[in-house]
């Protein structure tokens, strides 16, 4: 906050640093496993190697960046907060320090509403974004609501169309959960609702605020028939600015960089021993995998 | 991370923290100022009554709580990050474990595209979302693009309605901003708008993704053409939280309680002596203010 900052479009301090997650170009991995949970961050720190220098930096945003060695090869670990604008302040300014391919892989637990069982692990596909309708007529009699919704054709929640994850780094994922020794069943794919509450777009019910979420569970199965697995908060959007990407001729979701193949096996890996911890919350386990490429 | 969590609905710990702000019932008083920054919380902090205990928990999930007294009144100080998600989270868990009326003011730097100068105050009066319409067709040609904005009329951007914040302490900050010195023709009062993303919607132009937002600016001055003042990204939930709000008597932006005309002063002059701090990044202070009331 005391720093001052140049370049209102894109703001920077005078060495270099990203104004939001704090750190320049050089202290950040182009292989990024995220987290929300900072303790869960300080677990996958553990993992890394400890014969090599490990970079830790907080930013005054609340963005935490880990970086070190996992096996010899680079990689960062980004505490990043919750919500799908926590992961756009991250996707951005980590793609505007870090050159080349840029993959990011985010952990986390999540809700569910499909064929998962607590403990099980999910693998987000594809993701879609649960937003409130703020026009929605709040504490309206029923007549100026079934008024709005006719007019209108709009409902108390809007679903976007899916965006999809990395197909590759997903089954590799996969590959590599079963190789652990997970049964298969337990390792579940499918699709994820990104919403933009834990609350109300998630199908909680909270008596202290009028949310008009009562059906919404069945009207996302409604609108998406192929099975949702998970919901949580910030998988759309790692998987939207993937797409959003202006290296057109990569912006194909079914494509992964050869560096990838080549030492993917130790990326994953790292995510799966991670992907061991449990939690009592009723929660799943899940994956979401998005990568995107920038030749400079 | 590690504790356990009761209630998949409304998640507590066994012993009453609420999950992702991590704090229990008397932990956090009903005067509440939100900052983004940690260090900016750690400014108000000096702030407090030096003579009485000072409570300070931050929670994994990246939110700070301090609370304490100033002159004597019960006072928090929390940070919550960014993203109208966060502020979600912030505004339902804390009124989950707070009786009675909650009053919560916002204070943070932010973008502005009004009559305000750098160094300016904003008192956002009323507050309407941006947010990115992701079924927009991105990466497509022309005629795909047009065709799609002829037939749904749908935009990149949207732009939800305005709900405003407590008129009386919006009137109180100022007349507090002016006592205290500030020149009258530097405390400007106005709509806020509060944005999903810091670059996109918020009209920054950034190279590696397409964001569809050059007119964008145009765009919110041509839906609101009273004077917009401000863009940043938190406001809009605080307001429209507050709207709805299920203690429906209360729910009139217009009402204020007798406890904060009684202490209001008190309160007001808390925030006025913070927002002299200065930034050297091209932005304007803001105040946002709410109020709700639940008689329990």
């Amino acid at each position: 906050m005391n720093e001052k900052f140049f370049n209102a479009n894109f703001p920077k301090s005078a060495d270099g640093r990203v104004s939001h997650i704090g750190i320049k170009r050089g202290e950040i991995a182009n292989r990024i496993i995220t987290v929300g949970d900072l303790n869960r961050a300080k677990l996958f720190l553990k993992l890394l190697d400890s014969d090599t220098a490990i970079f830790q930096r907080q930013s005054h945003r609340g963005f935490l960046t880990i970086t070190g060695k996992y096996k010899g090869v680079p990689i960062s670990i980004v505490g990043i907060g919750m919500g799908l604008s926590m992961m756009d302040f991250f996707v951005r300014e980590a793609r505007a320090i870090i050159d080349g391919t840029m993959i990011i892989i985010r952990i986390g637990t999540s809700g569910a509403i499909g064929k998962s069982n607590p403990g099980d692990v999910i693998i987000s596909e594809g993701s879609f974004a649960v937003t409130r309708n703020y026009d929605y007529p709040i504490f309206e009699n029923k007549m100026i609501i079934q008024d709005y919704e006719i007019k209108t054709k709009e409902q108390p929640y809007n679903m976007s169309k899916v965006f999809y994850g990395d197909k590759e780094i997903c089954n590799l994922i996969r590959k590599q959960l079963i190789n652990s020794g997970i049964p298969n069943s337990q390792v579940i794919q499918g699709l994820n609702a990104s919403c933009d509450s834990f609350y109300s777009s998630q199908g909680r019910h909270d008596e202290n605020f009028e949310d008009y979420n009562k059906g919404l569970i069945e009207s996302i199965r409604t609108k998406y028939p192929e099975e949702v697995e998970s919901l949580e908060m910030e998988t759309f959007m790692l998987y939207y600015l993937a797409k959003c990407s202006t290296d057109a001729p990569y912006r194909s979701q079914h494509k992964v960089s050869n560096e990838l193949k080549k030492d993917g096996d130790q990326k994953i890996k790292t995510s799966n021993n991670t992907l061991m911890t449990k939690k009592g919350f009723n929660s799943r386990n899940s994956i979401r995998a998005a990568a995107n490429k920038i030749e400079k």
